[in-house]
This record gives C-alpha cells, sequence and structure tokens, in this order.
C-alpha cells in the first residue's frame, strides 16, 4: 500500500542488469560511448525524428530547467498552469537556469484551457520593455493532479503558443503514462502537436534516475551541451545513464511499465468511486487526487498505507482533506486491493 | 592499456551489489530514507565531524559548484591555481553557481605556494568597491597534474585564507587517492586544516557516480539543501546515491580502491623513469603528466594503449608532446606492464 | 494638460540650482564628497534613523532591484501584489538582481490585504526544499493604480511579515506622494512600522533622476555597496546625484512638491466625480485612475491631453476603457481646469 | 593641481545649458522624446553608421557590461587585458549582466598584442564543453595605464578576434581621448576596424554622467533595450541624458574637450620628463602613470597635489611608487605648470 509517489519503489530488474552488462570494460566518459550513441538513435527512431538532438540528465528538475534554459531568454516569461511542477516544486530552478525568467501563472487547475492561457498571454502585451517578453509555453502531461491531456487540448495549446511565435516545452516526467493513456505515439504527443522540447521521464517510471531531453530543432544542441555541463549535469560515466535508457527501450519495457502503472490506478479509480470517495483527478493514468476525512486519513496510515496529504494535518477527525495516491509500475493489483478493503471497511 | 581517466573502468562490483539490495521494497524520495541517513552518520564518523552535514550529489561539478554558492557572494573572487578544474573544466559552473563570481588564478602549476597565494589575494586589495571581494580559497588534492599536497602544503595554505578571514573549499574528487598517498585520515586533510568544505569523491574511484559534500559548519547545510534542489541535483530516487557512498564506506573499500591506483601508478611511475622518460609530475597519487614524442605516441595507441594527449596532435614525429596516464582502480599490474613493455619497445 | 506620467514634466528650478553650484571646483568621485556624505546625513535626520545606510542610485527599478536583491536570496520568493512595479513593469530586474527569487503574487488590486497576504504566504509553506522560500514582502505606497495604504494598513502587512520573520521592502517611488496624502513623518511610514529598506524616490517628484534608498539595518549596507557598484549603478561623478537630492531636501522641497501635485489632484478627481466619471482610484494622491469611453479618449487627446490609456485602443466609440492621469508637482490648477472643462464639454 | 581623475572636475557649461533647455515642457518618458530620437541620428551620423542602434546608459560600467551581455553567451568567455576595467574596476559586472561568463586575461599590460591574444584565444580551444566557448574580445582604447593603441594595432586584434568568429567590444570610456590622439574619425576608431559594438564615453570628458553605446548590428537592438531595463538603466525622463549628449555633440564639444586634456597632459608629459622622471605610459592621451618616492609623493600631497597611489602608502620615503595622473579637459596649463614646479622644486 506504498502509493507516496512513483519514486518511491523499485527499479525494474532489467534496469540493473543493464547497468551490470555496461559495466564491463573500459570506454570514454562523458557521452563519449557507443552505448549512449546507440540509445540517442533509439529515441530519434521511438520519436521518428532522424534530425532531434537528445541528452541523458538525471532528474526531472535538471530536465525542464535546462530545456527552458535553451527556450526562452532571461528577460522572458514562461507560460504554465499554477499547478505547474516548474512552479510549485522546483525551488526557482527554471529562474536560475534561464538566467532569471518569470513564470506566468495560467490559473485553473493543473490543464491550461487555450482561453485561459490566450488570456495570460495576451495580458502581457501592452508593455513593452517594461514587462517581461513572451519566452515559451510548459505543458505537463501527465499534469500535477494526475490528469491527462488529450491530444486535441495539447494541439489547441500548441497551436496558441505558436501564434504567437513561442516554442513550447512538455514537461514529461510522466510521458509513458500518458502515452499509454492516451494510447499514441511518442511523436504524437511531441513535435507532431508543435512540442519543441519534450522531456522522456524514465524516473518516474522504474528507473533509478533518467531523463531523456529530447530537442527537435538540431539548432539548439550544442547549446544545451554547454548547459549542462555548466550545470554540473554531465556526468562522467555517462554509460550507467545509458544503460538505464537501453533497458528502458528495450521491447518498450517503458510502455510496458507505464501501462501496469496505469492499471494499477485504473482499478485504484474504480473502487474509490465504488466506495462513494470525491476523486478530483477526472483524467488519470496512474496519479489519483481523492478527498477523505482526516480520521479516515489516520485509520489508512495506522493500518500500513503511504500516501501524501496536501495540506495541514492539524485537524478533527471529520475534517475534509485532500490525498494523493500514485501507482508506480511495481504496486500490482494486491497493493490496490489491500486498500480498497481497507478504505471499505472505514466507510 | 586504458589510462585515459579513473572515469574509463568499471564501477566495483560492491557498489552494483548494494544498489541490487537497495532496490528492494519502498521508500520515501529525496534522501528522506533510512539508508541515506545511515551513510551520513558513517561519513561524519569517518571524518570525525559529528556536527557536519553530509549531501550526496552525482558528479564533482555540481559539488564544487555547490560548495562554492555556499561560501561566497556573487560580487566576490575564489582563489585557485590557474590549472584548476573549477576553472578549467567545469564550463564556468562556478559562476553560474556563485551568481557571478570570479576565479583569481594563481600562476605556477597546480600546487600553488603559499607566497603565490598572497600575492594574488594581496592583488585584490586596493580597489574597495570596485574590485571583487575576497570570497574563498579553492584547494584541489590530487591537484590536476597528479601532484599531491603534503599535509603541511594545504596547512600553509588554509592558514592564508583564514588570514584574510576567508573560508577554504577541498576539491577531493580524488580525495581518497590523496588520503591513500599521504597516510593520513579524512579528517586530517580535512576540518584540521581548516578546510571548510570538503568534497569527498568516488565516481573516480570506483562509483558510478556520487560525490559527498561535506560542510563542516552546519549552519551552511539548509542553504546547501535548497541550492542543491534549485540546481536539479536531488535526486528522488536518492537510495541509488545512497548506496553507492554504503558500498564505498564498507571495510573501507574507498581506501582500499585508491591504495590499488596509487599502486599500479607507482608501477607506471617507476617503469617511465627506468625508460629515461621526463615525468612531469613530481608527487604522483594515480595521475600522471609525461612527455613523449609524437611519434611515440602514435606507436602506442597503434599498439591499443589509451591516454589523454594534452595539446596538438598535429605535428612531426618527433615534437614533444604531453600525455597523461591515469590509473583506476581496477588497471591492476597488467595493464601497467603491458604498457611499459610496448613503451619500451619504442625507446 | 499632460497626464501622462509624473515623469513627463520639468524638474524643480532649485535642482538645477543645485546641480550648477555643485559643478564648481574638484572633487572625489564615487560618493566619496563631501556633499554626498552631507546628504545622507541629513536623510538619516529625515528618517530620524541616525544608524540607518542611505545610498542613491538613479532609477526606481535599480532602487527596488538593488533593494529587494539585500533582504532575500535566490531560493527566495517575494510576495506583492499582483499589480506591483516589481511585477509588471521592471522586465525581470528584480529576478535579475535576486540571482533568480520568484515573486508570489498577492492578487485583488493594488493594495494587499493582510487576509490575502497572509493566504499567500501560507500557500507557500508546505514544501520544504521544493518550493521556494519566504523571503521578502514588498509593499507599494503610493501604489499603482494610485492607492495610498493608511499607516495602519501598512502596519498590518508589516506585522504578517514580521510574524513569518520576513523583512520588508517598501517601493517608494512616490514615497513623498504617500506621506503628503497621510500627513505623516517619513519615519512613520518606514520603521516605525517594520519596514527594512525604504525607497525614497525623487524621480516622480520634480528630480531629474534620483532615489534615495535607506536601510535601516546597516549590517546590510556594504553588501549594497557591492551590489550597487555590480549593477553599474555607482556614478563616480556622484555630486549630481546628490545635488538633486540636496535640492530635494532643503526646505522640505520634497513635501512641498508632492503636495502640489496631491492637491492638483484632488481637484481632478473632484471634477471627475462632478462629471459623473466613474473613477477607479478610491484613496488617491497624485495618480487617478477612471473609466471613460473610447470615443471620449479620442476627443480629449484631439483637444490636446494626454494620459495613458490602459488596454486597448482599437474598439468602438462606445467601448469603456480605462485611463490614467498622474499629475505632477508642475501641473497647477490651470491644467486641471481645462481639462475638465474640456471633459466637461464631452459629457 | 586636481589629477586624481577625469571624473574629478566639473561638467561643460554648456551641458548644465542643454539642461535647463531640456527642463522645458512635458515630454513622454522612457526616451521616447524627440531629444534623444535626435541625439541617436546625431551619433549615427558622427559614427557614419546608419544602421546602428544607438542607446544612452549613465555609467560606462552598464555600458561595457550591457555591451558584453548581448555580444556572449553565460557559457563563453570573454577576452581582454588583464588590466582591463571590465576585469580590474567593475566588482563582477560583466559577470553578472552575461550570466556568468568568464574573463580570460591576457597578459602583458594595458595594451594586449596580437601574439598574446592568440595565445590566450588558443589556449582555450582543446576542451569541448569543459571549458568556456569563445565569447567575445574586448578591447580598450585608451587603455587602463594610459596606452593608446594605434589603429594598426586595434586593427591587429580585430583581425585575430574575426579569424575565431568573435565579436569586438570597445570599452571607449575615453574614446574621444583616443580619437584625438589619433586624429581619426569615430568609424574610423570603431566599425571600419572591426568593433561590432562600441562605447562612445562622455562621462569623462566633461559630462555628467552618460555614456552612449553604439551596436553596428541592428539585430542586437532590441535585446539590449530589454537588458539596459532589467538592469535598471532605462532612464524615465531620459531627456536629462540625451541633453547632455546633445551638447556633447554640438560643435564637437566632444572633441575639442578631448583635445584639451590630452593637450594638458602632453605638457605634463613633457615636463615629468624634463625632470628625469619615470614615466610608465608609453603613447598617452589624457592619463599618464609615473614612479616616484614616497617622500616626494607626501611632499606633493602637502603642496596641494592630488592624484591616486596604485600601491601601498606605508613605506619608507625613499621606496618607489607609481601615481597616476589624469588631466580632464577643464584643468588647464597653470595646473599642470604648478604641479611641474612643485615637482621641480623636490627634484
Amino acid at each position: 500500500m506504498f502509493f507516496a509517489s512513483d519514486n518511491s519503489g523499485p527499479a525494474h530488474p532489467s534496469v540493473l542488469e543493464a547497468i551490470a552488462k555496461a559495466n564491463e570494460g573500459y570506454t570514454f566518459g562523458y557521452g563519449n560511448d557507443d552505448l549512449t550513441r546507440d540509445v540517442a538513435d533509439q529515441i530519434r527512431t521511438l520519436f521518428e525524428a532522424p534530425e532531434a538532438a537528445v541528452y541523458l540528465v538525471p532528474t526531472g528538475t535538471a530536465a525542464n530547467a535546462l530545456a527552458l534554459s535553451i527556450l526562452c531568454q532571461p528577460f522572458d516569461t514562461v507560460f504554465c498552469s499554477d499547478r505547474a511542477h516548474i512552479h510549485e516544486d522546483e525551488c526557482n530552478a527554471p529562474e536560475f537556469y534561464t538566467g532569471g525568467a518569470k513564470l506566468t501563472l495560467v490559473p485553473g487547475g493543473d490543464r491550461m484551457t487555450p482561453e485561459r492561457l490566450r488570456t495570460a498571454i495576451e495580458g502581457e502585451e501592452n508593455r513593452g520593455v517594461h514587462g517581461p517578453q513572451r519566452g515559451a509555453v510548459s505543458i505537463t502531461n501527465v499534469a500535477e493532479i494526475g490528469n491527462v491531456y488529450t491530444l486535441a487540448e495539447m494541439k489547441a495549446l500548441c497551436d496558441i503558443a505558436k501564434g504567437f511565435d513561442m516554442p513550447v516545452h512538455l514537461d514529461g516526467a510522466r510521458f509513458a503514462q500518458a502515452c499509454a493513456a492516451l494510447d499514441c505515439s511518442p511523436a504524437e504527443m511531441s513535435w507532431k502537436l508543435g512540442i519543441d522540447v519534450a522531456v522522456f521521464g524514465g524516473t518516474k517510471n522504474g528507473l533509478m534516475g533518467v531523463e531523456a531531453v529530447v530537442i527537435f530543432d538540431p539548432k539548439l544542441a550544442y547549446q544545451f551541451e554547454l548547459r549542462r555541463k555548466r550545470g554540473g549535469h554531465l556526468f562522467s560515466k555517462h554509460r550507467y545513464l545509458a544503460a538505464q535508457m537501453q533497458a528502458y527501450l528495450a521491447d518498450d519495457l517503458w510502455l510496458d511499465l507505464a501501462r501496469r502503472a496505469n492499471s494499477s490506478a485504473a482499478r485504484l479509480y474504480a473502487g474509490l468511486q465504488d466506495n462513494g470517495v470525491t476523486v478530483l483527478t477526472q483524467a488519470p493514468a496512474n496519479v489519483i487526487f481523492f478527498e477523505l476525512a482526516l480520521g479516515q486519513h489516520k485509520a489508512l496510515m495506522a493500518a500500513g498505507a503511504n500516501y501524501y496529504l496536501m495540506g495541514d494535518e492539524n485537524g478533527s477527525d471529520d475534517t475534509i482533506v485532500t490525498g494523493r495516491l500514485v501507482c508506480d509500475w511495481s504496486i500490482g493489483h494486491a497493493g490496490v486491493d489491500a486498500f480498497l478493503a481497507e478504505l471499505n471497511r472505514l466507510t
């Protein structure tokens, strides 16, 4: 019943196997090795993007902040949801890596609507050099309270960005889970919509810690390399990043693991609804926000469940609070059923 | 005969074993796990520094730049050797993480002398707000062309820094190799000399990619945590960093591996001298700079040797060039002897 | 009828006289002159703050951004109104000078309420190192759509900031106009409320271009000097900044000019209301936001009036738009009456 | 006998007259006024550069740092003399405005030689992403210890920069004095040599505080505007900057004042040599470095002379020290003769 995060569970065994295999012998550092080149080629093939530049970094925050740093200038602003990870959970990393760009928050939940995005962008139009310039749009899929944008919804946002000549960043920490939920290809969820730089996340889907940054305009590639090094994110023993990604790509493990996570979450989602629980996530992949009474929460935790409570834990037992349940690839139906049984006992 | 770098060889098998073991079950992310806490405790014990804050980051550049960012201000300058890694090989990461501090280069090889350090510091004294302020001193041991500072030499540099009220950073990417060469304890090579923040490197000594930053003044700890997160260096699946370090600390593996590397290098060093080769490194640990003719270099490469040439490869066969030989823990005497035999054949 | 801004009109004649007088003879640069020292002393006396550090800079953006840079860290966030000049009109200068701090916007108009400020601050409390830290609160008086906070309102905001251990910045580009409107002393509108750094603006009140930054905690002073120099804001011929401020302080010119500006605005305000115009500013000093039909606006401009329209000028003649009228010290009652007569003719 | 700096003396009377004239009436702010436009046109004409973008900023540090910020990236390095003002006297402003670029110092005095510049550039060539990238070359004329580069010398440096595809910045804080010394036109000393951005300084030549930044590639213009605003250097009452520059351009006042300064310095230079003084500046304009005994220095100061001593004042009377004499436009032959007489009395 460990639903705290999709970074809580184990890496898939094949990831460790790939690392063990990559550990043999000697090679050059800093990505100048065959395995790294091979993995980049595979990702280009997977994304149907033969010209794309592909880089591996160890964390999602690094991937997002570096991606934004090649898309916008220090005097720009980035438009994103007011729930975006780049705003809420990266301790000013985007501001740091861009050299001081601003984030303009689009209100209304984790999925921006085209209207609200347009309003926000138009709100930055009249001030010339006095205000920040329109820099980039950042979309997250799976979004922060667990909702999956449809391809049409993403396309509508990309179209608005392009209408204002802005590039689009995709925070894909859960790229695989979104792809699995939408039953689409990586290309369909990225450059075919107008995404300029996509993060193809692995850490939240069974890897130890690797994200691929896929840059569809190769002119931006070398700058990314320099900024990655400058940020301290160029691994000398790069093969250990590459090996993880190799395992991830083999036999579409990335998709298989994402489907497992989503399947567990779907079972959980159905069970929550069967128990009459208010579920806040409307279009889930592997993350579900729900409401419960604080008393119930305490009972669940006492019974061995683990998940995050959003907000204050200091209230009376009947205070309604919000919980977040995340299924990782490994959680399995047994864990879900145990949790639902516990919940059922309480309601 | 792979002497390109101490990041070229495999990780020690026990590192992979520790990762496999850490991979079992579920835990909280971002360093909030027992293994991380345990490893930090062990490092405090190893350094005889019960109050120290200890953090793990994946690369040496991250470790150095983050360390400097908590020791100095954007309007300061950091005094270091003109061969320092923070100057030559980090693509402006120190400038980035400090918010624009300058590096003042102390000339004269990879080991600063007290006199030259003092001269450099005094050179920054007369300009008030016009020039940068004296921020920190950065020492590297093992230094960049392979020399090991003695404890007395380090102490003399620390004393000068302290005389100017400056903190001292130790770039310890090869901390273990220096300790092994000096036959001293980590405490003797750090806080007992006046070091304020030490990097205890693992990546160049048999780990996949982990450096511990040891901060002897706990008041600087939380700022480091924030800057680490802001730099994208806080791993969500932190246990995989901690597991590597766990293996490194067990049975003093760090020291054992460093001794193996140094022993190979000592054999190599003796062999070079026996062959009449000009060796530029005077007080080596596991890195040796030497001179050879370009023709010899080509022959060695053709025979299967691998190492870096510093400078231009385009010259006549009798041009004298500089090569760098690095022994990692795994290289063994066989590799050394093969290389020396090849060299002997040429001379 | 030139109401475009309080930077549109002439400097007061005595300012030019003071400059002419300061122009005699030779002196040392960079503020190391008697006039600068004397002016700083006078400001300390005016603010009843004998320990305060006082610095002159040429623009309000420089004053604000430098002030924030000594009050918060790159990993912090600054709480301010969503209409704040530091957010809307400084092209990311606060983000630049702080090294990438964020601004957290408090919604609801140009005057933050204590409740909304508290809500915003509490909203940044649960994320540990993942979110930005609480850095500072920034208050503007006179605020951006012309409203003057009462001393009690400012005190309530300062109290909240202090309750969270945060320093408070006062953007006082129109410090004098607020003081005049509140009939209070500079001390009463600054450190007596809990303000830590106040900008005492002159540019919008009859100077050519000088703002004094008054830092009540002298421990922050030297850092300000360094950051000022690093930002390129330390004037070599500093006496020309000091001379302006000298004139400003003599015989309370600052207060006299502010009262003139406020008096013109009060006459304008009354006239607008007499004409049945919807006035958006509720507690004005010398800035008034009002509504009018686009057709009226065009007629006023054709008749020679000058002021800024907020928003789109492309609409039908009966579209309701917002205008901003600013009275500078020199505008006088004649200008006001001419404008009102024109408006009266239209309504 | 006030030779401390060319920022020590008065502004030329016509500057104050122009300000008084500009002070009449109302106008728009932030450079959106006729006087500013007119002055920019005049500078384009003066520089024979009809496409150039021209901006006014208040200080030389701002001019230099902003210029560099549009010429290079945060991961670059700027090549300059190890005596360059941007290195020694701007408290890390270039590092700040560029977002953390490095300065690579070319040794050997205030005038770089082509050979030394080339060596420094080639020294940054072998490290790929590990080292900073070649960003820009920065030349100062008049250089820091008073030497004037010939046009041929500047051309040789520009040619080297262009050979490495690097843009060139000209720190022209004393642009006029160099032009006067070389008897050349502004175009001949800037874009005709390959300079990409030139600072046309006024502050050290009779203005109160204005530098024009002349950007020969108009594609860089808007970025400069944004960075100027973000740095807090866009004056709202811009006409007071423009008025100073207007006076400076009228009847070639800039050239007239520079000639006066150079003429005083030439008289001083001859007198020093007549007295057997060791003069360190070889090709002077209005700045002269010379050697004297500390006892002589004390006597000169006691007699009312003012100038800066470089280095330590604490020594015995016969310690040889270095003094810097700067003639501003107003110093006149009387001041020079008085100083020489005093010196003559001592030697």
